[in-house]
């Protein structure tokens, strides 16, 4: 017997769950244990929230907190990919792709429609929504290393390039967000931090 | 010199990822760990989202997820309170308040009043918004709990009064979300997971 609407809504909400043990390679301030992808995810959207001032454009606060989310529940398949891993970069967009049929598809047909497109929305870092979230999704781990003294950044030994490349797309987003955050990176190349090529 | 309006953003967003640390009475689903009260906030905001058809009435999306997301925020200092521990329940309120002094008063002026008038309102239990996000409060929890046999509620001796006292007020945010509820709680007490005083 095909499940109803609310046990699909159900099944999806409880597949989430594993996200709380997906860990990220970002440290929580305090030099903490390692984050997981949901504690990301809640930070990002009450980053949105409270920075939505310094977005480049208006967009639709609702639809972008939801965007963040759900942004990584791909993972639970695909596993966390650091922004800084070139190996696992090469594969992710294939793994990701698969993970977010089988997970998107025990919603019911309109929501897994609604959330397949926001989470292709967030690929495709198109809308203002899109850049925000994506602005967010660098700014978060930014500022947990920031306050850390770049102990995440000493660990994997990233270079300057590296830590600007990701980093500046934030300027798609929000240019006052990239403004502050390209005079921090500078301040850790400086105080050796982040490797200076 | 007083810290410049994003400076307090940040401070703010910096002192909520402590969040991370506390823990609830609640296991992960697949019986795993103890969750955090991000963990939760961040599941509850997506079922904000995702069951907002259920709702009794219609409400404002974005303020809801926001008001989930910091609805925990003052256990920072507080500590979390148990639904069923009495003693702690009552001393709750001030110890809140205090909390939410200190917290909220992090953000500059202007959002310092917007996010504790969205704390106060929670509390206040008489808009759809706060109804609807104590909804979520109460089902999010029962829905790992009972995804785990009703472990927590054996844990914890629960009776069904207690379960029944709590989750009832789910009602006022959502009918439909009650009344499957009751029907699971039925279930939970004839298996013996939750104690038939």
């Amino acid at each position: 017997m095909e499940k109803n609407r609310f046990e699909k809504q159900l099944d999806f909400i409880l597949e989430a769950d594993k996200e709380k043990n997906i860990l990220r390679q970002t440290h929580l301030s305090g030099h903490g244990r390692r984050e997981n992808d949901a504690e990301h995810a809640w930070h990002m959207a009450m980053m949105i929230y409270l920075l939505r001032e310094y977005s480049n454009a208006d967009f639709d606060v609702a639809k972008a907190m939801m965007m963040a989310l759900i942004h990584d529940i791909v993972e639970i398949d695909a596993g966390d990919t650091y922004a800084y891993d070139s190996a696992r970069l090469e594969t992710q967009k294939e793994r990701e792709q698969k993970a977010a049929d089988r997970i998107f598809g025990l919603l019911p047909a309109d929501q897994q429609k609604e959330l397949r497109a926001l989470f292709e929305e967030f690929e495709a870092w198109e809308t203002a929504e899109a850049k925000f979230v994506h602005t967010m999704d660098n700014f978060q781990p930014f500022l947990l290393n920031h306050s850390n003294n770049g102990g995440d950044w000493r660990e994997h030994q990233v270079c300057r390039s590296q830590v600007m490349g990701r980093q500046k797309t934030s300027k798609l987003g929000s240019e006052k967000i990239w403004e502050y955050t390209e005079k921090r990176i500078e301040e850790h190349v400086e105080k050796g931090n982040i490797r200076n090529e």
